[in-house]
């Protein structure tokens, strides 16, 4: 397997490094916009110097990012070269183009590390569908919300100390919104559903809820409830309706999400026959996501590519009613479905979530977390 | 695929059921001691319907025990037939005659049933052998014991209460030792540590401690500290030397393992680069013992055998030194390593886990596990 390797930041990198010691693969090829040069490879910022190589059959693209991201793998896909990404956000937003291209062209595809980074989330969704029905899905997708709702319930810290320290380890970007806002978790869940269901949810029907506006005295009044809060996606197929959100969640202190620390990730799913199952790992960084990256690489040379079908668009539905803790607004309809009152927020009689978040959407402070 | 299903209890049933829905295969025959009729199958005591069908491609032993398991298992691979099981004790027993005799003649063999019941721990490490190196593994492994240990810290139940509700639920056998001694737990260390670094661990080296002496006050004497205990496989392999163990474990309060629930298990691998991923699930019961057993003839029907190769036994060396509580007797030698004292048991200044299991097995009332 001769490979153009697309971006050489944290992830290119360390799946450079891992195809080193193996006969099986090798990078022959670095898009690169600086200045490096690596023994034997062709580092270029032209694709055109991968897409006329005949000797290159594989496209790793891990740049991130949508374009030129996309136009590079489009290319490579027409070019009839095998691709395999990491990037969540590219695979979310094109995945109806993507999927029929690459059946079109007869190229393999992979994308294990776009979810869940090391874990092998993805490939082993693919294994259950083999068997039986994925009933549920979903858990804690993204590592900076969980180590800064991990810090603030542990060590007290408040949101933005919390914030800061993600920020200093390299968890978060300067402009952490991808993480906070849930856009990074709604990309992972939207992939999932549509992988675990053979279908493309409608993503305008998908909503999310992040964790900016969380406060310390929030943290308090979970603890005090026996809760603690962690940022979760979720997805449900019931008689061929699909629900899917994403949103924070108050676990019992005792379940296992609510003990999942730093920046790990816990996904879980529930099939018909084999009950819940659980896969709990490093959900990025660079070693974890590269290492299945290459796991992508390895089944390609064994003509495994990716096994969804997508049966085309589908509507989502999210009327299922939950208890909510809800601070930082009021008006008369919260009032009219308060239940409780804990600390500063209320706790709401059970909401559609649909109805929720489209009350959340016009009150832009508030911090909105499910009972279940 | 034309299937032999050999035994007809919780896991045949199970797995006999799961397979009425497909096209891709079919149970011909049923070994089984009992007179019932499933339509369209030859339900017979004599091996040799199946032996000597030439249209059964794939032998599936659910039988337990080793014997007649074994013998049947030996002559179907001897006959051609490729071969599932779900029995860690035949596949720990017969490590050794089993590989070379599925290599020799050219048939396919899985067994991820066998460890972890629906969870995919076993199919996980043949995959990530694919990529990297396997540091260490383990973790909980037995249902039964997690479900008495849960119980009797959740809700304060002595052992004899949580070990009889356990029964009554049918996950404990009248006879418990091969659970509450560590068996089970040992059987599935031994087969992980086999396929994770493809060799035959040396069984006599690798001692096993289980929970049969546990009482409430050693279950207070935790609490009081922060701690949970659960029963625990651990491998670890460094420079080539293998570690290998099963032993009662306190961990804190806030780790996943110690609020794994009721009869979960929790299973854990470290690689080189993906660091530490674990797989939470139904470690028993019938249909996830069954969808695993599925699973692996999906595999058969796509060519893909088991991975592991075994390169010969290996010597196990246990000399890594931990604390350890222990309650239940006295002696010089205990005296000579107590460092401090929980409740009525002591704790250990680090002792090397054979020293520790040596002396264990010349004490047999005593109550042992250790604190990391």
């Amino acid at each position: 397997m001769k490979i153009g390797l697309l971006g050489f930041g944290v992830v290119g990198r360390g799946f450079y490094e891992l195809t080193l010691s193996r006969s099986d693969m090798k990078v022959g090829h670095v898009i690169c916009l600086e200045d490096i040069t690596l023994p034997g490879v062709n580092v270029t910022r032209n694709i055109n110097d991968i897409l006329s190589d005949p000797e290159v059959d594989t496209v790793v693209e891990a740049m991130g990012g949508l374009h030129p991201a996309w136009d590079f793998v489009k290319a490579a896909i027409e070019a009839g070269k095998n691709v395999v990404t990491s990037n969540k956000a590219l695979v979310a937003a094109f995945y109806d183009e993507l999927l029929p291209l690459v059946q079109e062209k007869g190229v393999l595809f992979r994308c294990t590390a776009a979810v869940g980074g090391g874990i092998c989330w993805l490939s082993e969704l693919e294994r259950v569908r083999r068997c039986e029905t994925v009933v549920k899905l979903g858990g804690i997708m993204n590592g900076t919300c969980n180590y800064i709702l991990d810090n603030m319930t542990r060590n007290g810290l408040t949101y933005s100390d919390a914030l800061k320290q993600a920020q200093a380890l390299g968890y978060a970007e300067a402009n952490p919104s991808t993480d906070v806002d849930g856009i990074d978790t709604w990309n992972k869940l939207l992939i999932s559903c549509n992988v675990a269901w053979g279908v493309s949810l409608e993503q305008s029907q998908v909503p999310a809820a992040g964790i900016r506006n969380i406060k310390a005295i929030d943290i308090a009044a979970f603890a005090e409830h026996g809760r603690a809060c962690r940022l979760v996606s979720t997805g449900e197929m019931e008689n061929g309706v699909i629900s899917a959100y994403v949103q924070p969640k108050l676990f019992p202190v005792t379940d296992l999400e609510a003990n999942v620390p730093a920046n790990f990730n816990l996904i879980t799913f529930e099939g018909s026959s084999c009950g819940r199952m659980s896969l709990y790992g490093q959900g990025a960084g660079r070693y974890p996501t590269a290492y299945n990256v290459l796991q992508d690489c390895v089944d390609l040379t064994r003509g495994n590519g990716f096994y969804s079908i997508c049966t085309g668009k589908v509507n989502v539905c999210n009327d299922g009613k939950l208890c909510f803790y809800v601070r930082g607004a009021s008006d008369a309809w919260l009032d009219s479905v308060t239940a409780d009152h804990w600390g500063e927020g209320v706790i709401t009689s059970p909401v559609s979530v649909s109805e929720m978040h489209a009350w959340c959407a016009e009150h832009p402070d508030v911090f909105m977390a499910s009972l279940a």
